[in-house]
């Protein structure tokens, strides 16, 4: 339980990348994808179903629990791990991406961004150094640097101008976490938009820095997938080969696989919770949309070889009658398919890595997702 | 799985009594308390917990599934117990409680109830045989009459009038059933509002007809605790020992208690789930509202000596915290915790009656609700 946080490369396939990360709360296997538990809990899903699912690293929002419970009171209570009750490592982000999303006024400066809580309307200052003080406060195992994420499109000034103040909040950031929090990890953003140049100077100005990792901020905001990967290729080509890399809010399980093909060893998104929701389910034969009438009388289940209780147990009627009842079991459910989809595609992907073969099992996965739906009308 | 319906005393205690019942999908201890699957799923609770909660018997709401997926869409798909792939037995209405409550235009002649579905607006028709046919194709274990409930306060003679129909709606049930569902049960449904004589009259008709069990309808419908359990105590009375008894819609622990107490054998009711997603815990210390601003920095979990994980593992603190933030979690580890409580009040019970020591258990139970409330706030 307290070990420093360390990274080891285990194995590469091309750009792709097979490793472990160890953090006071654990080991990690990478590529890893981290669900995400907004509020200290994953939506609509209980701490053992995702346990069971495989998930080894969760991630929680600093924006949410600084205002609600507030990181005093969640390091009062022992930090978010004995809070929550989830005993392996815990990624916090900044807050700063949900200051820019959901704070309904919001001022940013060189000395950091001000905003009027959305829950009781009080103003609160986030800098830099207050980042890292709640995210310490909150006990993560790995803290993220504050920055500043311009949705795309923007003007290259803006996205300039950007990159430059993430880049001297990174280095408060730093100076804020040496010393305060032994054993944990802090990691930079890269920031840059879509520009390949801007993306270089950001990664050589955060490794001169010198970080525990390196993520791929300013993505998945509005782009399409080819100008998001042929961005990470870029980036993910410039980061320094022995630290993890960590591909923020992304993505589909396509988006994963061609992330990973790319370089990328980590992974968050709400996709599996959020669409489990509203009734899509990722598996094997690609995703099912189990509203849909024609899976009214259907007798089989979502998958008779998923290693998911719930993929297995329930005919695609009975989970259809959940979603068209209106009853929420319907989302738990779906949720916890998709969770485990997840993880078995990273597990995968692990496998496949160490293995030499990650392009042909990227390959046979899409070809599943595709030729039996043709077949099986999924 | 094939054994016929039976009953079997095992202890009586006072008037209160512990039996067994035989179902075709196995036995039940009684007193047993039924959670309510309305639309085939417990709301907010995956059906593992349910069962590891103690939950023999469920009950489900044949108005609800006859509109949506429809009886003849869940025979075609194996029936409840496949569909919804609960293996134990299971307990369906008839319907007509919630075509009174629920359907948006009725009306009540002597062949049955025609109604309007709140679902697509498509007028349906709900007789005695129809009831009795839809609660076949669903594949339940035990059966309800169709009746009429009235709604109390009323007039004396609406409540004679409805209870009259229900006599004769029990007559053509029994005549519909016999043979259609071998091994199966049917119930009667006492009515006669809080009429000790007309429910006097009602019992007799009914075990004139002859029933695998009795329950005591139209109660819970708006008169007071002490008018229920008066109409219980002196319907209970009249009731053969060697069936068993089923009070619908009832209640709270101090409800069943005190129906346990006056005869009663079978409970059903939505309150813990219901409460459960509110913010309400049933516990051994009395009833707890977790959203309540003094459990904010409280470590301590709702018991540490409850058989139920999530009263036991998560701190009072993170429930609260869950329900301000509005995480469906909240609810769902709150229904858990509450079936759990009715579960172990109903085993607590049975045993206190199998050892001649019922009347001193509830005093113990209601005492602790008391007693440790003013000592530890809860």
């Amino acid at each position: 339980m307290s070990a420093p946080f360390s990274f080891r490369l285990i194995a590469t396939d091309g750009a792709a990348r097979a490793g472990e990360m160890m953090t006071t709360h654990g080991l990690v296997g990478t590529p890893a994808f981290m669900p995400v538990g907004t509020q200290a809990a994953v939506k609509g899903v209980h701490h053992d179903d995702v346990r069971a699912a495989g998930v080894e690293l969760l991630l929680a929002n600093t924006y949410h629990l600084m205002l609600r419970p507030s990181a005093k009171r969640v390091a009062a209570l022992g930090g978010l791990h004995a809070f929550m009750r989830w005993p392996g490592p815990i990624l916090t982000d900044s807050g700063g991406f949900q200051v820019m999303s959901l704070a309904p006024l919001r001022k940013i400066t060189e000395e950091g961004v001000t905003f009027r809580s959305h829950i009781d309307g009080a103003m609160v200052e986030l800098t830099p150094e207050r980042a890292v003080e709640v995210q310490i406060l909150l006990d993560a195992d790995i803290a993220m640097q504050l920055d500043e994420c311009v949705r795309l499109p923007a003007a290259q000034s803006d996205i300039e101008r950007a990159m430059k103040l993430s880049l001297r909040w990174a280095e408060r950031c730093k100076r804020a976490f040496e010393g305060a929090a032994p054993g944990r990890a802090l990691f930079g953003i890269v920031q840059g938009g879509d520009d390949a140049k801007l993306r270089a100077e950001s990664v050589r100005a955060l490794v001169d820095i010198g970080f525990h990792g390196y993520a791929i901020g300013g993505l998945a905001v509005g782009e399409t997938q080819s100008v998001m990967l042929e961005t990470v290729a870029a980036t993910a080509a410039e980061l320094p080969a022995a630290q993890p890399r960590y591909l923020m809010g992304v993505g589909t399980p396509d988006d994963l696989l061609e992330a990973i093909a790319r370089g990328v060893d980590m992974f968050d998104c709400v996709l599996p919770t959020r669409n489990g929701r509203h009734g899509l389910a990722f598996t094997r034969f690609g995703a099912i949309n189990i509203r849909n009438a024609r899976h009214a009388s259907d007798p089989r289940p979502l998958d008779p070889e998923s290693r998911c209780p719930a993929a297995r147990d329930f005919s695609r009627a009975y989970l259809h009658h959940l979603f068209r009842s209106g009853e929420a079991l319907g989302g738990m459910l779906l949720s916890v398919v998709n969770l485990y989809y997840y993880q078995d595609l990273m597990a995968g992907a692990r496998a496949a890595i160490a293995a030499g073969r990650f392009a042909h099992y990227a390959a046979e996965i899409k070809e599943q997702w595709t030729a039996k739906r043709d077949v099986e009308q999924n």
